[in-house]
């Protein structure tokens, strides 16, 4: 299952709307005879990969799957059906699907005479999922977001100069955050400051996110800026009553709330899109305004070893003024990058 | 050599003026016969302990000491006699003796006719000795500056409030900082705010550190203040012509500078008493103030994983104003603690 998992991993940010899953086959004597895993929306599942490779040698096997092997006839047939057609002796899953048009896989193989085990390595297959998850569970896309900042928790020094904070194998990691996610995100503050690119670069076969800009007034985005290049898709949000200087073909309306743009709609228009995961890269102000509308899932932090004593905060706003009111997480991970640190850290869930 | 260090360890906090160190001696066959650290200043050093503990067999033995053995009369003899006097046959240090009055021990080894082998493990050894190491190469205490924070470097909410940033665990920790030093230093802001103890608790057979508060006006301790009880000795830094309000048996009176006291002073003051390592707690003023004096060594970060997006940083002030001037720092360790993270940095070394 472990192997499954880290097949899995490799479709994080080309399957959405789909879940990233993984499948091995063992043959009746436990040998493994396929590996598979879903690789782009509208492509075979996982478990059709790993049946095609494993052949003949699948009938009497196992089947160890990532999640439930789904049961209902999209784009592709039925997973559960197909495991059933190959002989399959017994299947092994690690996560329930919570997608009402999916489930009922577990069912089926079931009423076919297969015996169906749950929960093997759930949390880690859970874990590899969470963006999926959490769209199903709240119907909004999974929000990641990204800061690098010093040791005092500054994105820049008292001028406004940031170059440089964090070192490059730092700013390389981040391309490999964008590549697994499906959008994304800047506030106009950030793109009048840096006319980023937002385009994943340097990673072979990554699916490109949707480059997302948060502009009420529809007046940040220059024509020749950098995120109007054929990089990628790119979205320009702005208000209702906006008149936008520019080309509208990539931008959508929404309505205005306190400091800007609704941020729950946003997230709707881009969950709408097929949108599972959102890499909400700043700055400071716009991240404030996704922790006032509780749209924040993960953090992940670079941390510089380095000290300011001046210059602007990594989140401002947010809308916490005493201490018990603090948005807690907890620490999933702390790893070198080069000289710098990368925390991540997931909201303690309260849903649950 | 390693076990050595270890044992050095041991003496942190307690030996001041004088270095750690950790000393094994095996006999003639390699087997570890006899251990010994330095316990406190004028106690037996490291090599005398484990010499009488090894006895007879130490002769024809090795000794493994993490620093070059002394060769002058202090308070106790000087340790290259005691090794020739046990008839010790070979000798390996981990680091060189830099103290002038101390240094020569390898070439009285020498000349009495035993081989002498510098540099095993000498990265690992300097590191237990970094506060006596600095203290001796810049005259001046070795500074630690300790802090908690949220992830977004805040050290409290908007409102001011505060209490339990970091956890439990975490302030366990402070306590094993604190007793590892010599002295712990606070500003008045935070001894108005939050009436510090500063005492070492919860650690068995901990020698308590110096107690200082940094009160220019001499008019934030009052009588009752908790540095004031006879857990630990305490002074009250203040300026020349400052007519502080309280008793001034445990003051001292420094020249006043830019924000306040001369930060220098402060430190040659702590020298002259012995401090060979300072942990300064706080608060961001006063740390700004150790920064822009460039007495910052290390840094010692607990970072709760929590968000705030308003309320005080960590770090104000230090006069750096642009990025090229940020305080660059190594990261030398980081740790869980509880929930949280112990970040560990020190001070890039520009001296060398
Ligand atoms: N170190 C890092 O990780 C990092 C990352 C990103 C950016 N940065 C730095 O951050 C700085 C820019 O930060 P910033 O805070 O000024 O810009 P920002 O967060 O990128 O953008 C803020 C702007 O977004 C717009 N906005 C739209 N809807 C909003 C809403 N609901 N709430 C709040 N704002 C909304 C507002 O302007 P309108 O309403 O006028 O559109 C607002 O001023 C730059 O210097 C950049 O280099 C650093
Ligand atoms: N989370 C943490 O790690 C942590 C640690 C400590 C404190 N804190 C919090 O920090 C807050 C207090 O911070 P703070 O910045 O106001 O106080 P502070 O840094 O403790 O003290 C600053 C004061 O020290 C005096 N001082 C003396 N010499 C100085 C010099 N050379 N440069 C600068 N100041 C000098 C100044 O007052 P005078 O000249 O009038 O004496 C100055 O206002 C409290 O809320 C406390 O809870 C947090």
């Amino acid at each position: 299952m472990r192997r499954a998992i880290t097949l899995a991993a490799r479709g994080l940010g080309s399957t959405s709307p789909n879940p990233v899953v993984g499948c091995v086959v063992l043959d009746a004597t436990g040998e493994s005879v396929g590996e598979g895993w879903h690789q782009r929306a509208g492509g075979p599942h996982a478990e059709v990969h790993a049946l095609r490779a494993a052949g003949e040698r699948a009938r009497g096997g196992t089947a160890l799957v990532t999640l439930e092997p789904c049961n209902h006839t999209g784009r592709t047939g039925p997973c559960a059906q197909a495991l059933i057609d190959a002989g399959i002796a017994r299947v092994v899953y690690a996560v329930g699907d919570p997608n009402p048009t999916a489930t009922g896989g577990a069912q089926t193989l079931r009423a076919a005479g297969i015996p169906v085990e749950q929960g093997l390595l759930e949390t880690e297959a859970a874990e590899v999922n969470a963006a999926w998850l959490t769209s199903v569970r709240l119907g909004r896309p999974h929000v990641t977001w990204k800061y690098a900042a010093t040791l005092d928790g500054r994105i820049a020094a008292a001028d406004g100069t940031s170059r440089w904070i964090t070192s490059a194998e730092a700013r390389a990691d981040v391309h490999r955050l964008r590549a697994e996610c499906d959008a994304v995100v800047v506030g106009s503050g950030t793109q009048r400051a840096d006319d980023p690119h937002l385009a994943v670069r340097g990673i072979e076969g990554a699916v490109q996110p949707l480059r997302v800009v948060v502009d009420t007034n529809g007046t940040a985005v220059p024509p020749d800026a950098r995120v109007l290049d054929d990089a990628a898709p790119t979205l320009i949000a702005v208000a209702d009553d906006a008149t936008p200087a520019y080309d509208t073909e990539n931008t959508v309306r929404l309505p205005r709330a306190e400091g800007g743009l609704d941020i729950r709609t946003l997230l709707d228009v881009l969950h709408a899109r097929g949108v599972r995961s959102v890499l909400l890269e700043g700055g400071p102000t716009l991240a404030g305004a996704f922790v006032a509308a509780g749209a924040v899932d993960r953090v992940v932090g670079y941390l510089a070893p380095v000290l300011l004593g001046a210059g602007p905060a990594a989140l401002t706003g947010g809308g916490i003024t005493t201490i018990t009111e603090a948005l807690r997480l907890d620490v999933s991970e702390t790893v070198r990058i080069g000289p710098d640190l990368r925390i991540t850290a997931t909201l303690v869930a309260k849903e649950h």
